[in-house]
């Protein structure tokens, strides 16, 4: 179990929705209190739920609900500012069955977590490819595909369709009735969460790049369009800023570097590294171009962790052979983010590349090639891949990860120092996202991506979007603590200066022009 | 003016929902608060909207609005129990235009009043037949047709359409944009409110008289369908039981009774009779069944107060002559509720009528005929009538309209004794309905209706459901007091008990049996 469903285990119960059975007086000429006003007296005499309004206004329907079940009912009751709000009503106890959904929208894939909300368990973690990709894999591709308003309600409507798609399955195969499903979470970057809702998000990619929106009420599932409760309401994370989004402040809240006296950093790497350091104290984010070369798409290999992706690769120190292993067993068509790390590590550690990126092309090997007159190392031949073409990283390619992986190490370097530590203060270095699930630490720590800490200090923490989701499910208050997080973040904008450049122009290096960074890596040559 | 208007002039402005003009900052890269937190954060800044959340979730809406204005905005508010909900943004400053229409919702007429919320000024007073009237004269026939669920919704249709169409006509009349318009407030009994929220109407009339909900939260315009500002609100006065609703609510608040010392009395009478009566720290509320005969349908000649109904008469006691005066000075078709009373009494103390109410057939006068084996008085024969026919009131006429007076005197008295007070001991006797308005409290008193009280204690109030309907709309704060009210009041149900009938059948009597309790009459006899 990876450290992010760990948690979700640990979460104390006491769920966004709650289930109240209640047995009422029944009306008599001495108590001829109306029903609704019945139910709602009884749910204030029980002091928990003192400050309750209605949000679900069918009455008729309440009324009916009541007079079905002789008085006898389960309240549905969900937590707001300073009160409770009637979700709705069923006749008898049905106190037993309440299931929730927490949702990680990602840009790539939807991961979606269906919780048995009564016992606190996870039932089942199913992912999904984002129906969007055919609009573009990068995101910025899709906020100007959506400036055109149709394709805006098209993109929302395929995030929601593959939400309701999904949930069936996933609730039939676990015998719920999707009408037992009242609440949901989501939590993805700050564009995906304007896509999933239907907003604007045009004013996010241009100066001074506003969101429409940070700060998300609780929605009505009805509004949303999703197929489960009608009457069922959707936590939305918020955001911090157009470029640091509900994930990250997903991530903060799985890891609990928050409420810890101990520093932490929290790295999540996608097309933006976002990054977080802090403690209980304080809390600086930043958030920076770093990760094209990690997703596919720029590396001309490159491809996204999925089947037929290498995702290791260790290259013979004497033969200079490598040996790889392939996502889904299949004969490989590209590399994903964790295998070009690996490759390039092992390149440089077998001495296949010098640290500045250069092939060594007077090694005399068959793999060793030049491609379009740009040396390059030949992972798979032809005739053992799935493209009947080679597969083989250039040194172009790998001018593109260097940059990756400088822009990545910059970014935590100018972090730490703008707080006034160094990386090696850093007590817990939790790594996110696709990248800290498959990344290999030691790999990204020799290409000098990840400052040279003891390898324990690494967690990686497996999907923190999606557990943070589920958190605020099983434990309503949290949302108060997510929006506390996102009060207390001090996000600080990366100006591209002097001492930027000069720091990303050392970090170019393998794995770093300053080599004292990296005695670990130095001490291995 | 009537005593309900004047109160209207009286109310402090401090509007339901308010409009609050705001020059935001612009957003910056030094200040990327998102759009929709941007106002919300402005309004926090205002101390009295601290606590302030989105009730509109139309994010894009408001985004668009914000940019559209240069970030120069009028923000509409409404205050909710511990909290002020966003309900709206418009670009630029529009808080000079803000509109509320305040609603009785008779169950034989519609009252609108059109409001200027800025300067507090009542722009316009409409009534409107209830569309409803062909599905039934009296309610309990409306509620027999709404059994068929397709009848319930035709019902809701019709008041809202009927809502609709008068208040376009008026916002047209006063060139108010219907956006513009952004609260409703509606008062009814308890049946009528049912009927407009399209709410299963029919546990009301049978044992243990259940409605489906008494305290209703406040809603959306939207939902409602109504065609004002979609994202208004719209506050509905709570019942206090099936036979008491939010008519007299909003009469208890009209006259203020529940603010004096002193102790006061306030009578509504339609088909039923309402009463209050109480003081600052107490209130008693009952109902009964007394005026069937004061509204069209059961008196033979009765009818409606509307054009072509008698509502004022006057007999010459030597001649025997009526005179009377018709509403809309057309020619006579029927007697309304205040005539009949101004009948009754005038052959009475003309000594056409016993204390029996029996007609004396003694007297021979063209007036006085037998007119199916029943002792009848014609007040209009049939040449001057518009019918054709002779308007008579019968025995059987008569006997019906005692037994309301009856009732209502009845009430009146078992009420006073509940609290150990007798009639003469009340300071304020507050007359309401169409009742109040068209009634002389003189002719009530001779013929036993109302107590023999100083006249100046009587105080007809006007149509106080429409003016506390638009008092609410004037003064937020208002809603908390009628809920106090609704709390405070304690509801009782008049058993058909040997005191009662006792009461009853000494009531039955022009103006009583026991004259001593009608010296004034008694006198002018």
């Amino acid at each position: 179990m990876d450290f992010a469903t760990s948690q979700l285990k640990d979460t104390p119960l006491d769920p966004l929705v709650k289930k109240v059975y209640l047995e009422l007086e029944k009306p008599s000429l001495n108590d001829n209190t109306a029903d609704v006003d019945r139910l709602i007296k009884a749910l204030k005499r029980a002091r928990e739920f003192e400050h309750v309004e209605l949000l679900n206004h069918d009455f008729d329907s309440i009324s009916t609900t009541l007079r079905k079940g002789d008085f006898k009912v389960t309240a549905i009751l969900t937590e707001a500012v300073g009160r409770y709000e009637l979700v709705g009503v069923e006749s008898g106890d049905t106190s037993a069955r309440n299931y929730g959904v927490g949702v990680d929208i990602g840009s790539t894939r939807l991961a979606f977590y269906l919780l048995d909300l009564s016992s606190g368990i996870l039932l089942e973690k199913r992912s999904v490819d984002n129906p969007q990709i055919p609009h573009g894999e990068d995101i910025l591709t899709r906020i100007i595909y959506a400036r055109n308003p149709e394709h805006k309600e098209e993109l929302r409507r395929e995030l929601v369709d593959c939400c309701n798609q999904t949930i069936a399955e996933m609730s039939n195969d676990h015998s719920i009735d999707l009408g037992e499903i009242y609440s949901w979470s989501f939590a993805g970057n700050t564009t995906m969460t304007h896509f999933f809702l239907g907003l604007n998000s045009q004013n996010i990619c241009k100066e001074p790049y506003i969101p429409v929106i940070n700060r998300i009420p609780l929605l009505s599932v009805r509004n949303l369009g999703l197929n489960t409760n009608p009457n069922g309401i959707a936590y939305v994370f918020p955001n911090v800023g157009s470029y640091f989004g509900g994930d990250i402040l997903a991530g903060i809240l799985v890891t609990g570097m928050h409420r810890t006296e101990e520093i932490s950093i929290l790295v999540d790497v996608g097309t933006n590294a976002e990054v977080v350091i802090g403690n209980k104290d304080w809390l600086i984010g930043c958030a920076g171009a770093a990760g094209p070369a990690l997703e596919g798409g720029v590396v001309q290999v490159g491809m996204m962790a999925k089947p037929g992706a290498i995702d290791k690769v260790r290259i013979d120190r004497k033969t200079l052979e490598p040996e790889y292993t392939v996502i889904g067993n299949e004969r490989p068509r590209g590399i994903c983010g964790s295998g070009l790390i690996d490759l390039v590590a092992e390149m440089f550690e077998a001495g296949v590349l010098d640290i500045q990126g250069k092939i060594n092309t007077k090694l005399d090997h068959p793999r060793i090639k030049i491609i379009d007159d740009v040396p390059a190392y030949v992972v798979v031949f032809s005739e053992d891949s799935a493209t009947g073409e080679d597969i083989a990283v250039t040194e172009v390619d790998i001018k593109i990860l260097l940059k990756s992986k400088a822009a990545m190490f910059t970014i935590l370097t100018i972090v730490a120092r703008k707080v006034g530590l160094e990386l090696k203060d850093i007590k817990r270095f939790f790594v996110a996202g696709t990248f800290g699930n498959h990344i290999d630490p030691q790999k990204a720590i020799t290409i000098g991506m990840l400052p040279d800490l003891p390898r324990e200090r690494y967690i990686p923490v497996g999907n923190t979007a999606g557990v943070g989701a589920s958190q605020v499910l099983l434990c309503g208050r949290l949302i108060r603590e997510v929006e506390e997080i996102c009060n207390r973040i001090t996000y600080i904008e990366l100006n591209v200066n002097a001492e930027l450049m000069a720091e990303f122009r050392g970090a170019l290096f393998l794995p770093h022009t300053h080599r004292e960074l990296f005695p670990s890596v130095v001490a291995g040559l």
